[in-house]
């Protein structure tokens, strides 16, 4: 099941709270980011602490280890791996497409679905609309995706023409199509989203939306952003897209990003978002706090006592200081990317939690500015 | 400052309660180490929770880094690392002894002190008792060591011969008086113990304990086991040098050991005990059971819905399976150490809660007995 209320708008901004099998999501929403039926490095306990209301899995990797067999007797993820809130996952597309690199050499497209290697043991695999919708029937998400294929920005170094991005988003909207009818036949209860590809072409997307919202899937999702085009193209997908899409319905944006860009999402009406920056960034020493990003390995946060946001309130914050992450991250400390990880995915849990406030009480677009302006400020 | 309580013995095994600056530790108590200002992989938090009452530092690699300027900033460790309960500090002799090799030339040793570069940069430096005491008091840590030559089983192939150990053993005590006079010049208000030393000579270990007796530390720890010895010899130090040592003060026995080792130090008479082999072996996929140790890479633990002791009350055991930790251990994510170090770290903390709870009722001989049973029994 799925029942989406739209609470309030504000311009093209939306409050609204999705009803899922395991629980109630108030949106707009960030979504942590459990690939391998983890979010890396972070105690589901912490994720639900920081007020984490849905989490993803992938596909790919969930049917690769450890395999359909194990979740099963598990009966779904989330026993699998002690979450009990709601869950989404992918199609698989993106991380089989992922594989063949630039060339695409490590997979083989048909109408019919992508053949490729297991990067795990070298089996010869084949994932079809169907066979994802079967995986992630057995992985009992509350959310699925179609599979899709994700246009990339451009391949071998040479942008994709108007009309490869539209064969390729035809191709995606077939395949929606069998998404349904495969999802329908194995009864399903949970929801299945449809997405809008149709890469950096204004006429595709629109095009792509339309048919799309023919199907009228429970939800829908922006993809093929955030594939190595540049900024301003991004920009302008992601500002001209969400609005495409049926009003009523949630819209998840794929795989978006720093935290500008989810606060300008939101303007632009999108619902929900994941990304896999604030968790990757954490093992990496690189902090989102609210008034700018930090090095936790400079130099200068050797001594600094203060915690990396003293107006932040999660676990990271409230017990450790700038030297002692500074510290850890030198010695190549589990707790670094631990802690960090933690501060990361609270900064953007509750960078949301604040969106929702400033939408309820109709000040969204002052709190978009101080936003801009903080984050601007830089970190002292 | 310390008080130590003996409030019940049977046979050689005691149960006690130590006072300290920074709390109470009820004994005999296994003590988590951690190394470079933390616990590898496990949050401060998760050791309140498991009962963990006092943890080691390090003073060899903290000294190193984050160096003492920046300790010294927090007020010591505790407040560095996050910690309010007690903390015991080792003298670094240990670690500069193991830098220099099998041959020892990556160090040189002296009357006055020991000589050696640093790992980290490989400035030039001087470690004497003066300087240990002088780092311990910045760490600020309830219990310090004293410098002490750490005696090898053996050295290049050749085992420590009767003179040498007497001659380790006897300038081991000539810093025992160093220590002990500048920890109190340096007015330090916490504990200072003396280390026995001897190798595997009985005769010399009952020099080393009566002559340290004679300085009257507030607490004796024994050293130089499980420093290579074959296991037999381990037996026979760790069995007959506690009762050497003052009764009426705290033992540690350092360094020791697997969980079996550990209630035969109680049985012989020590209250201390710290190793790294609960973390150590987690990030291993080595997991200490009650009933017998498993390794979770194992495939027959591939889709075992069970946790992996049904007896047990961590947060592991609590949430999760052993088809979750074998998936996590095979993708390599950092969830498995984490929760491998949460269940490792637990079992040896219980272990000593169990024990402590035998010596309350008069039933340690029994609790020794089936403690080793089921052990042995191995798990399903």
């Amino acid at each position: 099941m799925l029942t989406f209320e739209l609470l309030k708008t504000e311009g093209q901004a939306r409050r609204g709270r999705l009803t899922l099998n395991h629980g109630v999501v108030e949106t707009p929403v960030f979504m942590p980011v459990g690939t391998d039926g983890t979010v890396k490095g972070v105690l589901p306990r912490s994720l639900e602490e920081m007020g984490a209301a849905i989490i993803l899995g992938n596909t790919f990797h969930l049917w690769l280890r450890p395999g359909l067999d194990v979740i099963r007797r598990f009966g779904g993820l989330h026993r699998f791996e002690g979450w009990q809130r709601p869950m989404l996952t992918d199609s698989g597309g993106f991380q089989v497409f992922s594989l063949g690199g630039a060339d695409g050499k490590g997979r083989r497209l048909t109408e019919e679905g992508v053949h490729f290697a297991s990067p795990v043991n070298g089996d010869k695999l084949f994932l079809t609309p169907e066979t994802s919708m079967q995986i992630q029937t057995v992985l009992d998400s509350d959310i699925a995706m179609q599979l899709d294929e994700c246009t990339p920005y451009e391949t071998a170094g040479r942008v994709t023409s108007l009309d490869e991005a539209r064969a390729s988003m035809a191709m995606s909207l077939r395949w929606a199509r069998r998404s349904q009818a495969e999802f329908a036949r194995l009864e399903n209860r949970n929801a299945l989203f449809g997405i809008v590809q149709g890469g950096m072409f204004e006429l595709l997307r629109e095009e792509s939306a339309a048919r799309l919202a023919e199907l009228d899937f429970p939800g829908y999702a922006v993809g093929g952003v955030s594939v190595g085009e540049p900024k301003e193209e991004m920009r302008r997908i992601m500002a001209s897209t969400p609005r495409l899409l049926p009003a009523a319905k949630p819209r998840y944006l794929m795989g978006v990003g720093p935290p500008e860009d989810l606060v300008e999402g939101v303007g632009a009406g999108v619902d929900l978002f994941d990304c896999v920056m604030p968790t990757r960034n954490a093992r990496n020493g690189h902090l989102f706090t609210r008034f700018g990003d930090l090095k936790i390995r400079n130099a200068r946060h050797r001594a600094d006592e203060r915690p990396l946001d003293p107006t932040c309130g999660c676990h990271c914050c409230a017990r450790f200081s700038r030297a002692y992450l500074h510290h850890l991250e030198r010695c190549g400390e589990m707790l670094a990317p631990m802690l960090a990880s933690i501060h990361n995915l609270h900064y953007y849990v509750n960078l949301m939690r604040e969106v929702r406030e400033a939408l309820d009480e109709g000040r969204f677009a002052a709190y978009a500015q101080q936003f801009a302006a903080e984050r601007a400020r830089g970190i002292e």
